[in-house]
């Protein structure tokens, strides 16, 4: 079996990542002229490339065989191994100045998510899963990740990045769901999976997601006891519509409301 | 005519609240049993509380002859000088662990906002605006807030704390503001109008305020150049229904359509 990078490795991607993204983020003070519909979904910013780039380049440097996944430049290489980057998670957020975006950094085996980071350079904080589990560390100190339990749906925290992700039918399911829990917020994308890690929210629900979107929060989720899957109970590692909860039990039960 | 605390007592009254918000944020690792309504309308934490007694105590202390509006503990005192606090504005995002609540303080002479604070101690930020002007400080170092004009609602980006707050007509009329704009986020608190002030955002509309959600907020939108008011167009003071937007042309677009 091949040893697989450790912590320091991820750290030193998103310290690499970090250096290309806080310089940029609030240095814009209007967004460009990009079509409306291109800049709601795909906004691409100088931040999302720069950091890319250099986190490729340790990869390549380091683990010449590894395959790479990235948001900006698609697929290199083939293998067992495959990273998957999101150089700048929650572009939206990021260009509203609000620091509840991140640096997505994630390795497959054959597959399977194994390791993860999610990094907020701006608050200084990093949530990170490797074989020894998952972990959060910033302005409040290092700790060991570990999902909440508030046992139903009525006691649960529901995140989503925006609700206009919510079409069609799954508009009115979403909504059931929206009724039956606690509390619903929304806007702090991949910030809110690093929550749920840490226990402080019940439940994320994000349709449509790539790749890059979910590999890396998947390991930080599950080993701290959470479950990541597709609407129909799949891994998450191909992305699609993804639920994450803390507990097996709400995620079945928000599964079964969002498959109607 | 009096001369007015200056941002050093600002900033006394934003350290004295961080001591008992910040050491209480992310320690709950469950919501405590209030009942759903109750929970969702007014939460009500220890940090709320303390920090209010702290920021009084010093206010007490310094200016004796001065009322103060708090949210935990109402009104003391009376005369030309009020001040306005609210100790935890945003308790949802507060008890989901996402960094975008803040302490608001304000001092009103005569019912007219002239000093406010916004302090956000995880992230390490303060934004304030004093007779000199309107600033922020935090990880990216001071600067001078000043507002963008991005010209047309077109270009606009619009912020409001959750989309549950339109409710009846204005539900509808919302939700017509929310199609003619670039972009709409959610969940950002008390912590988009201070990216207003400092030009990322364009507009924050949030009904049914309280005056201490919107005091500390007032001056520091208008001495970064932009405006703020009820949906009437009055002075934002009183609380209602508050609209903040980056130039009197985004302001009078975004009220004609709240309006109907």
């Amino acid at each position: 079996m091949t040893t697989l990078p450790d912590a320091s490795f991820l750290f030193r991607l998103a310290d690499a990542a970090a250096r290309e993204t806080l310089p940029r983020f609030r240095t814009a003070l209007s967004v460009d002229s990009k079509p409306k519909e291109g800049f709601t979904f795909d906004p691409v910013t100088e931040a999302d490339r720069e950091a890319e780039k250099a986190i490729r380049a340790l990869i390549e440097a380091e683990y010449p065989s590894h395959a790479i996944l990235g948001e900006e430049f698609g697929l290199s290489g083939s293998g067992d191994h495959l990273w998957v980057i999101d150089p700048v998670d929650g572009t939206r957020p990021f260009i509203c100045g609000v620091p509840v975006w991140g640096t997505l950094i994630g390795l497959t085996v054959r597959g399977r998510a194994e390791l993860g980071i999610m990094s907020q350079p701006y608050t200084g904080e990093r949530f990170w899963a490797t074989g020894e589990g998952a972990f959060g560390d910033g302005p409040l100190g290092r700790k060991r990740l570990q999902v909440r339990d508030v046992g139903e749906l009525a006691g649960a925290t529901l995140f989503s990045s925006a609700p206009e992700l919510f079409r069609g039918p799954l508009k009115a399911r979403f909504q059931s769901l929206v009724d039956q829990v606690r509390l619903t917020r929304f806007g702090a994308d991949c910030y809110a999976f690093a929550m749920l890690a840490a226990g402080h929210v019940d439940i994320c629900v994000e349709p449509g997601l790539q790749p890059y979107d979910i590999v890396a929060l998947t390991p930080i989720v599950e080993r701290a006891g959470g479950v990541v899957t597709t609407f129909s109970g799949d891994r998450p590692e191909n992305g699609g519509d993804v639920v994450a909860a803390a507990t097996p039990a709400l995620h079945e039960a928000a599964l079964r409301i969002l498959n109607g």
